[in-house]
């Protein structure tokens, strides 16, 4: 393994009945607070009721960032940041799943910076300080709820891009797994792939000897494998539901699983380049994109999926050249995704060959991607023609 | 899974040449130091002299307090709490292993309190706040680098007991897995013993439902398993000794692989009141004790000592029964324990029958002990006289 620093702030408050907690954690850190939420759902369920009234009890004055996208958006990024100016807000409690997170994160970020909130995006600013923010989770997918990591869309030029900090960790993350007994079953879908998808970007890699961070990664794939089908049958299940939940966030909690290792992420910049073009949903797209990378790269390092095939699908390889159990591995995970209720293929969305150039070249906007085999555009365009 | 909640601030630096940037770490937070080590080794092999040289460079003031013991006494951390009082030091460094870095908790967390620092030990008191800390790692074992919880003892009693604090996690922990090339051959395997027995004492639960969590124990277990031979064999095997180093690090980084599940900890406990006794090597005394608990405790949940058996041991199941499966789990505990050169009776350091009661007595001193199966004085007696 590599040199590495690792250090994750966030505290994590987990279980049933955990919102009841929300007022008290918030008023640690503010009294004026920016609540940021989705489309509505939280409305439905009285998650906003609830929090609201523990927010008052609390003794704490609440401003509204409603209806953040799905993919949030720059402009509505921009609009919460100039209600925190207007309101001296501080604190921004997020309530939702990654989009709303990530979308306070960048809220976060932009108060206190003077100039455009898109310069950390486009590597033309570091953040250097940022207002805190805690979450409530309601979907199992980002890991965004503890780490410094956001992704925002300027849907005006379809670029959708990352940005990322210590700052904006969040100072608390309450996660109640049965806020997601109501998600819609696709959220349930892709946000499980979007888990997996996030275990193998740190998974798939050339560094060598880290055991201990392979078997982490194996250990958090082999448990939304056991654990999606059983929520998908019985939305409250509870047990299924508190073990994706805490499948996510371990997921992506800072890189924990993968210290010392060097990461990949080339088919979340493919995704990304599709989302911000059609506005699919991102597990959706990584459903689509990955195993098509997975097929395109394997030969880079058979034995690792080979490693993958045996350990995380049990491919017997007696009898297997390497070859075919790593296309086996692939092939389960194809069938996983698809038998879960994904779509396959970019036909699946209407999506034709016509902005395949495009997406490619925006892929390797700030040169090539990728590590486990470095992607220039021609193989970004060959992946996405994969995925047609 | 039960509800937990989790946090750990401390900020981990790991790599080769990592201590170069001690300096700069401390400077962080405070000027006047207290520089806390063992025996001497660290003198031996530089890390000394490159310490307080770089301490030096950054403009930090440095207090010592050398001659930690391998079981770090009271009188020792009063020591040290006085030193902190007389000259106003603001930050403790402890450069060594366990022992070390438990005493200079102690010590932080005795510093701005107005009683007897014992208190902490005995239940009467809780610590509200301590000194800041940081270390520098030389031995992969304690977990005490990334986590809140120390244990000292009270020689004139014979009294082993921890405490514990979210205020003294260190700030930060630089592991250099170099520095553990020199350390005595029985060092790596107790300190191996040790890891294996802290992810024991997590994994072996009644909790249901945290497969995460169990595959996270197994996949430590695992890793250290295959690295302590190479590092025996070839103390200088990098990848072996990164393997180890972090392996006893995530074994006990403040619960996070067991987060939400019910922990045992009476081997500790038992082991505990032995070396307050007769002053053993802690991983030493655990070698000696974990396969017995194991024995008598296993009818208990033989499902979970069968899950154990197949998976860390990968134990054939076919054509055995689910006891017989168990106890080649347990009986493989205790081969790797001897291979390795291990002790495995109390015998082998000349302790005999005549403290047996005295010891089972202290051990439930505050009320029965463990959660697997509840011990009282005749059960720990009884797990005494199987380790004779």
């Amino acid at each position: 393994m590599n040199s590495f620093q690792f250090v994750n702030p966030t505290h994590i408050v987990f279980g049933e009945g955990s919102v009841d907690q929300v007022g008290k954690l918030t008023a640690n850190y503010g009294n004026t607070v920016l609540l940021v939420y989705g489309s509505g759902s939280v409305k439905k369920t009285g998650l906003y009721d609830k929090t609201v009234s523990l927010l008052q009890e609390a003794g704490v004055t609440i401003h509204e960032l409603a209806n953040i996208e799905p993919n949030p958006r720059l402009s509505t990024v921009k609009k919460g940041i100039s209600i925190c100016r207007e309101q001296n807000v501080s604190f921004i409690l997020a309530v939702g799943g990654g989009s709303v997170i990530d979308a306070a994160k960048a809220i976060a970020a932009g108060v206190p910076y003077e100039g455009d909130v898109w310069d950390f995006f486009t590597h033309k600013a570091t953040i250097q300080e940022a207002l805190p923010l805690g979450t409530i989770l309601t979907l199992a997918a980002t890991g965004s709820e503890m780490n410094g990591n956001f992704v925002v869309t300027h849907w005006e030029e379809n670029l959708k891009r990352g940005a990322g900090s210590l700052h904006v960790y969040p100072k608390f993350s309450i996660l109640d797994p049965t806020l997601t007994y109501t998600v819609p079953r696709n959220h349930t879908v892709n946000g499980s792939i979007d888990i997996m998808s996030h275990v193998f970007e740190q998974y798939f890699s050339l560094t060598e000897n880290a055991p201990l961070q392979e078997r982490l990664c194996e250990s958090v794939l082999q448990t939304v494998i056991e654990n999606v089908e059983p929520a998908l049958a019985n939305p409250e299940d509870a047990a299924a539901r508190a073990n994706l939940m805490w499948c996510g966030t371990m997921a992506l909690n800072g890189g924990l699983i993968s210290v010392g290792v060097q990461n990949d992420w080339a088919s979340h910049m493919i995704e990304h380049e599709i989302s911000a073009v059609y506005d699919i949903p991102h597990g959706a797209g990584l459903s689509v994109v990955f195993p098509n990378w997975m097929k395109y790269v394997y030969k880079e390092r058979v034995d690792r999926f080979v490693q993958y095939a045996v350990r995380v699908w049990n491919i017997d390889p007696e009898g297997k050249t390497d070859d075919e159990v790593a296309l086996a591995g692939i092939q389960a995970t194809r069938d996983f995704f698809t038998r879960i209720g994904a779509e396959a293929r970019l036909a699946d969305f209407g999506i034709g060959s016509d902005q395949l150039d495009r997406m490619a070249g925006e892929a390797v906007r700030y040169g090539n991607i990728g590590n486990f085999k470095r992607l220039d555009k021609q193989d970004v365009y060959n992946i996405l023609e994969l995925s047609l």
